[in-house]
């Protein structure tokens, strides 16, 4: 596994605001794909309101429109520990409102914004009113699919849009209910199923495991099952997260998670799934492909975050573009031989 | 709305256990539904091993069997504050089993139990380690389908079966991943879709809210859409969640629910979707049908809980068959027109 020397390649500043009256907050996690004869990615960008002295500004939106709350510091009702989540009069907000943007590049380092019609991609409705996150993209029967995080007041849920031209897009609704998030679509057909790695979280009993899931038409979906828990005492035991899309290999369906430890340090790891039958996990990362360990993955806005969920594959060599810190957007070479070999 | 005066009409010592060493702690909240003449219940049984001084035992099934945990009442890793809920070394048990087991009757209040061949249904495999729970049975196509609560170290999710004799059952694994339940059939296809009501929640953002999902074959669910939610400062604060399969109506479908408040005081309410298009809820309780009043409801295992997920409606009388107090099992006669009637 190599860094790109350019690392940070994308940081806040690189980033016009979106929306006015709001801060570029972090760029984050995001999705990979080839269109154009470029690289593209879809960043998360996450904006915030210029903050005042005393006072905790946060973003919803509300019938299309974004609100602004703002709350005073030393209101009681207030729980601002968390620089991700708010709770406010017992309700949980983000600190932060994300959507989608595009960026390309020709030589997978350097990339800008797109011309004209690729515009940002805004959450939309009542199922995406704080905001959309860390979308996945995958191609399958020549169209290009999202799956994303879905926030709002209705909980963290999964969205999934398809587009030919980047440009328009159809919008399937949820096709997961709260609370789930990292969904990952197989991009090939299984025994004439879809298939789709997904994260459920629970209040009470189970934990924040990686299941599998299949459908006969992208929209609906079932037979859900586990196939990846967290490990007690190790780097991911706290939470796993799928990544991308299966890289399909010789060896099977190989994946790269992200594992979260009690101390919230994520790191990336990967497991392999039987080709045929991909509810089977025949191999495992015993340690970390990668940790958070240069400064702009130990540091910045939620600190010792190393996250993918987009790579650019090519022959053995996979571009893996991650977030690192919740703050920066970075990439990655690794061989895909070179992990295998590392499963147990 | 009139309580049977026979209540409770089916207590735990009615029942014997059907696993060895085990006692019948709790009779719960059965589905209800009508087969070779008779009224037939499909009871929640919670049974739980026999309690030794100073010790708390608990059941797990594992490879298909079931085996007791037994721990000293003073480990400090051990929380069993909640009569429902252990929790042991981090992770969460349930202090009883359920399965579920048919009784019926000739007059809807004196029930016993069927003869040879309809024999208890357990949890089986992966997803129903912890037991099965809250079954409710909607006639769908000529056929029988039961959704209920599949609880194991995975989660709490909800399973689905069908079957046409109650004898052989078909299973479809989980239709909906963690954490759901309380999930509810439509009888009839609107728009050519199945559809059915959920319960999901969530570690955080969002709460325990009625939630609608659509299906083309029964198996695969999607476009999930968020239709009622809890009412801060009523007796339906804290979580709402469906009972059984909604009525049709003259003025669309007619869905009794559950609502609780912030101390867990269960109580049934009722709301009514528009007959085209469910996702538009038309009116709601704004008191409840019924609450925890007799000594059989306000006591017991978990006291101030009525729970119903099962009806059989003849004519414009309904009879609600519910759990009280997460212990024993009673019904009420209801009135369709005068619950349309109290709807705001």
């Amino acid at each position: 596994m190599e860094r790109f020397q350019q690392n940070p390649i994308l940081s806040p500043a690189d980033i016009p605001p979106a929306l006015e009256g709001m801060t570029v907050e972090s760029l984050l996690n995001p999705g990979a794909f080839r269109f154009d004869g470029k690289t593209w990615l879809l960043m998360r960008v996450a904006e915030r309101p210029e903050q005042k002295p005393g006072r905790i500004s946060f973003p919803v939106q509300r019938d299309g429109k974004v609100e602004i709350m703002d709350i005073d510091v030393s209101d009681p009702e207030l729980d601002a520990r968390d620089p991700r989540v708010i709770s406010y009069k017992g309700s949980d907000y983000l600190t932060t409102m994300s959507h989608l943007r595009l960026v390309c590049s020709e030589d997978g380092i350097h990339f800008y914004e797109p011309g004209e019609g690729y515009g940002p991609i805004f959450g939309s409705g009542e199922y995406e009113g704080y905001g959309i996150e860390d979308c996945r993209v995958a191609v399958i029967d020549g169209l290009f699919y999202l799956t994303y995080t879905a926030v709002s007041r209705n909980g963290v849920a999964v969205g999934m849009m398809s587009t030919a031209d980047w440009k328009s897009f159809r919008r399937y609704g949820l096709v997961l209910p709260p609370h789930n998030k990292d969904c990952a679509l197989f991009e090939e057909r299984i025994g004439g199923k879809y298939f789709m790695l997904h994260r459920p979280s629970s209040p009470e009993i189970g934990g924040n495991y990686i299941w599998l899931a299949e459908s006969e038409d992208m929209q609906h979906w079932g037979n859900h099952r586990c196939i990846l828990h967290t490990r007690p005492g190790r780097w991911d035991e706290a939470r796993v997260g799928a990544g991308a899309s299966p890289i399909l290999t010789d060896k099977g369906w190989l994946e790269i998670y992200h594992g979260a430890d009690r101390n919230h340090r994520y790191a990336l790891g990967a497991f392999l799934m039987d080709k045929d039958d991909p509810s089977k996990v025949l191999a495992r990362s015993s340690e970390p492909l990668m940790v958070p360990e240069t400064p702009y993955e130990t540091g910045g806005f939620f600190g010792n975050v190393v996250f993918t969920n987009g790579y650019i594959k090519d022959g053995d060599r996979i571009t893996v573009y991650y977030g690192a810190a919740d703050s920066v957007i970075c990439g990655a070479a690794f061989s895909v031989n070179e992990i295998l070999a590392g499963l147990e």
